[in-house]
């Protein structure tokens, strides 16, 4: 089981820094330390491996949430928590920054954010529930703050992942909820965006 | 010049759907009519010819820039519509779809941001100066929460891009504007994150 084990960390770095077309067996048995037979001995295909990475990237997602609902606090406490501990996931985990890839660039599997997006609906409707969001807000709209968020921390982490002195995601993350919950505007209510 | 134009919009659409690995100039010319000859006659290779479409996107994102920001109104009144407008080029404009995608996977390109991030700092420190900003906010946070935004609203168009019923990327982004400037929560210091 070792092997298999190596196979998927080499794999998962692959993925994560070439995507999945560039990422080739040869490449992966190589940089694994082993033959293309004993490869495929574990795994019969590319697309195989990439789908036990990619299990593996939302199992330990799953785990990150389910960790995160438990924590003391209020329900929206809770979410914003997730938030971050999301955003440290996608910076330091190699299976789910491979997992995040693989699920963008394989059309067919479900995003990423399919894991973590139910526990988001979850603790709204509790925060609802709880009088802990203002009268009216609709709990919709947060579960859309929470995904762009998400994505733009995507993006921040693909861009910096090789920078040394880079912001991180997670405190980038903390920052923007301070400002979206301090409010910026002196007149909200004149710069709300009308479409027709 | 009408080759050169219909080759430049083959190439458009066939790396905004299939991305720039998997769109070759065989494929390119086959979608324009083309032969392989005719094709590398005005483009030598398919880095020039993607190169070619980068800048007819970020172009197209220029002019809407400087038409924005013409607009009537105040200073983040404009940064507001501007990301509406954003929201629209993502979802509507062959060009910029196309020019997001292979600024995102060619690492040696600029992001697409690079065309009106500028802006969007020039934007807030009118705002500031004006006194449109409510003390103390940190200029940065908005730009970071502006691309934040539009992060999303383009992993919104991606996944969305052959729904036949999605919500468009323009409505979502101002159902958001509305969100983040009415505020949610009822109390805002107590669920404010703390980072370590």
């Amino acid at each position: 089981m070792r092997t298999r084990a190596s196979v998927m960390s080499a794999a998962a770095a692959a993925f994560q820094r070439e995507g999945y077309d560039r990422s080739s067996l040869a490449r992966i048995s190589k940089a694994s330390g082993m033959s293309v037979g004993a490869v495929t001995f574990h795994f019969s295909s590319k697309e195989e491996l990439a789908n036990a990475v990619d299990r593996k990237g939302r199992s330990v997602t799953l785990t990150t949430v389910e960790q995160a609902c438990a924590e003391p606090g209020t329900a929206l406490r809770r979410l914003i928590g997730l938030t971050l501990h999301l955003a440290r996931l996608m910076e330091e985990d190699p299976w789910v920054s491979a997992a995040i890839r693989l699920a963008r660039e394989r059309p067919q599997v479900p995003a990423w954010s399919a894991v973590w997006l139910p526990t988001v609906n979850e603790l709204l409707d509790l925060a609802s529930e709880n009088g802990e969001l203002r009268a009216g807000t609709p709990v919709g709209d947060v579960a859309t703050l929470v995904e762009h968020l998400t994505a733009g921390a995507e993006v921040h982490v693909m861009y910096h992942r090789t920078d040394d002195d880079h912001e991180s995601a997670v405190e980038r993350m903390a920052r923007l909820w301070c400002l979206i919950l301090r409010g910026f505007s002196v007149d909200p209510s004149g710069v709300e965006p009308v479409t027709d």
